[in-house]
């Protein structure tokens, strides 16, 4: 994804070393982008915290490394901003619910730790759905986050902001978390690269969690390449190179309508692969029901959810929406064998889904049955079926950028196995795939 | 563990081939094991139902395999018998519940068809404690099952009856199963090898679940040999060398009450690994409560059987004891937060735990903090606290024979990281440690 009028911004994060060695420093790498947020982010929203004097601090700190030639890793000078949901040091730590305003994060989240380590410039934080229960950030309480490419359209979510803010250009890359597609949906919608590692390689502490059973941090890139720098910065392993077996193009007939422009969309895909050598078998999984693995995780996370935030929502129940405070109230009510029975679901299907997985390269699909959708449409239920598959497995997976229909974005989802091979395999499918357009007004 | 008058018996399942090649058949095997059970089942009533004429029919088969030099694998003609939970062809499928008296398996279990293929000869099925909820076997409907080295005093459970028939010589292995501990402890008060392999790593399919989440098929074997022998005819990987590490003694100072009995044993244990030249490292994992999570396993048993056996419970409450039904029942009304709690902390406990034990070859300590003990004792509530971290770990286990205190087994619990470096270390210890006695009237 070039294209950008800054070379600063299309230098993403794994083009910024040859920019230092040109002589532009990372101050003025976070100069470009806080100006960046300045002008552009009023119009979607995407940023809802910023700390510009940490920031300059940081990007300080580390053009002095690279003068002294001692950077701490290649992402070393990045900037980056993180979700509401995943804490930095003396900021709000929200989750994107009110309840939480004036919530101080104390200390970094481990991953926030992680990058700082490695030399990266934490910028902020950025828009959610409310909890990270949800996936139209349309949020009460931050202000509703815009879909860079079409005003007045979701960027999907949870982590929508995350997405915007990346597709946008006010950062480089972005964490998000992903707990049934929340990384990858909004990038699907955003046009931009979605990573969500395998479950716990990237440590979930100091996230609010969603659900300890499916919660996973990933990240919000522009290509696969400085997708995986951060990753890797944040502990994920190298890419490795994959045994030569097929690609499994998941056979969803009966398990997911797909709008037309998806289908159409991925069917010329799987030809762009077809064509660039790519061996393509279907994968047809017997009793595989998308839906009801979706409806799983969902009452696994309001469980979940409802006790992460039992004690604010005792102590300030209208500090919640009454949409957030219904679902989590019906989580808790329901009887714990319902609930068994979903943790049995989501076991079962692990297994079986591996056992034939393994046989493969990854299972391709469309990352999400349809395209970014305008505010007033009705929310379909279908939102997370395709990306929901990959928390059920553990297994990583990516959202990949693959082309466009009626000036949208179109995304390919890849689960791999290890993230090593998952990593190797989307930079050599990103090759045959079209480029990610850059957003007209974000140019 | 030799030291039985018949060698057949004493051949166990390794030693059976050297037995053919001297010109004993597997039909003499067969009517050997199918004699003892006759005279010295009615003492113990480990086996529950005997299928004579099948298992006559399966040496046959097997003796006309070995006679035209095709057997179908090592064990092939080995007399095996499983737990009554395990589906076997045309037996009675019941669990030990009174209320599936009549319910006839119509097709092997899957472990059940694997050892067929690979030529086992399959005696009957096995005592066990009722549901597989409890762990003294003193059952109801089967009849209490005794421990062959006391009567009186119980075999340990759940799958007591297979623990009891390979130490009192009835078969040359068992399977058993394992949600807390319910192979490797009756093991351990019968002075048996018992193997529990990593989660997934033997298929569940026909076993009458307990939890999805937990349950693990296992095997009862006299030797460590014996034991991989007959798991890995059940899909179970080969020994595979392991890498130099310490072993890891768990330290339960202030987790766990050994007996004193237990704790001076396990000490001489140590000091015998170490003569033996074992590099011994105490491990202290931090915030560790083995209680707790025996009670979060308890509770996640209780909904999750309590689901299995809806269909019975609703038609025939009367076919299950006033206890078992009070456990059931008391699961089915837990509030839905206190089940995710359950689960939470088995998660996080396995991802951190292991996270420790990946330094060690294998962690250490006794099998079961006390010996067996007489029915007429209270039943000690911690039994299954030092078993049920092997199940939280979803990690390969085993209980090794470690000689005896006051006339009663002792018993080495080794926890390792893989199915194959865990045979191989498992070989190996035991080779240090003194051998299991044969019960005196047995003999």
């Amino acid at each position: 994804m070039g294209g950008f009028s800054d070379p600063i911004v299309t230098a993403g994060v794994a083009g910024l070393p040859a920019l230092y060695a040109a002589g532009i420093s990372p101050i003025e790498v976070a100069e470009a982008y806080l100006a960046r947020i300045e002008r552009l982010n009023p119009a979607i929203n995407a940023v809802v915290e910023l700390d510009g004097a940490s920031a300059r601090a940081q990007a300080r700190a580390s053009a002095r490394r690279w003068a002294a030639g001692e950077p701490l890793s290649p992402i070393d000078g990045a900037p980056i901003a993180v979700k509401a949901n995943i804490a930095v040091e003396g900021l709000a730590h929200t989750a994107g619910i009110k309840a939480y305003a004036r919530h101080l994060a104390q200390t970094d989240a481990a991953c926030v730790a992680r990058l700082r380590a490695a030399g990266a410039v934490i910028l902020g934080t950025l828009n959610m759905h409310e909890a990270a229960l949800g996936a139209t950030n349309d949020n009460a309480f931050l202000g509703r986050c815009e879909n860079p490419h079409r005003a007045g359209f979701t960027p999907g979510g949870s982590s929508g902001g995350s997405a915007a803010a990346v597709a946008a250009g006010l950062c480089a890359a972005a964490l998000g978390t992903d707990t049934m597609g929340s990384v990858r949906l909004p990038s699907s919608y955003c046009g931009v690269v979605g990573y969500k590692p395998a479950l716990g390689a990237i440590p979930t502490e100091g996230v609010t969690a969603l659900s300890w059973t499916l919660d996973h941090v990933g990240v919000h890139a522009r290509s696969v390449e400085d997708a995986g720098l951060v990753a890797r910065a944040c502990g994920v392993e190298a890419p490795a190179p994959a045994q030569d077996r097929p690609l499994a193009v998941l056979d969803f007939d009966g398990l997911a309508t797909l709008e037309p422009a998806v289908a159409e969309g991925f069917a010329r895909t799987l030809e762009d692969l077809s064509r660039a050598g790519w061996r393509l078998e279907k994968l047809r999984i017997d009793d595989l029901d998308l839906g009801a693995l979706r409806r799983a995780g969902l009452l696994i996370s309001e469980v979940e959810g409802g006790i992460e935030h039992r004690r604010a929502l005792a102590l300030d129940p209208e500090g919640f929406t009454p949409q957030l405070r219904s679902l989590l109230a019906w989580g808790a009510r329901q009887p714990p064998a319902k609930l068994a029975e979903a943790y049995r679901l989501i076991c079962e299907s692990r297994r079986r889904i591996l056992a034939l997985a393994r046989l493969y390269a990854a299972i391709l699909s469309p990352t999400t049955p349809q395209q970014a959708f305008a505010f007033d449409r009705a929310v379909p239920a279908s939102q997370a079926d395709l990306t929901a598959l990959g928390n059920v497995l553990g297994a990583p997976a990516l959202a990949l950028p693959s082309g466009e229909a009626s000036g949208l974005p179109l995304s390919l989802q890849v689960i791999g196995m290890t993230d090593g091979t998952t990593q190797a395999l989307a930079a050599r499918l990103s090759e045959a795939l079209p480029s990610a357009a850059v957003p007209e007004a974000f140019r």
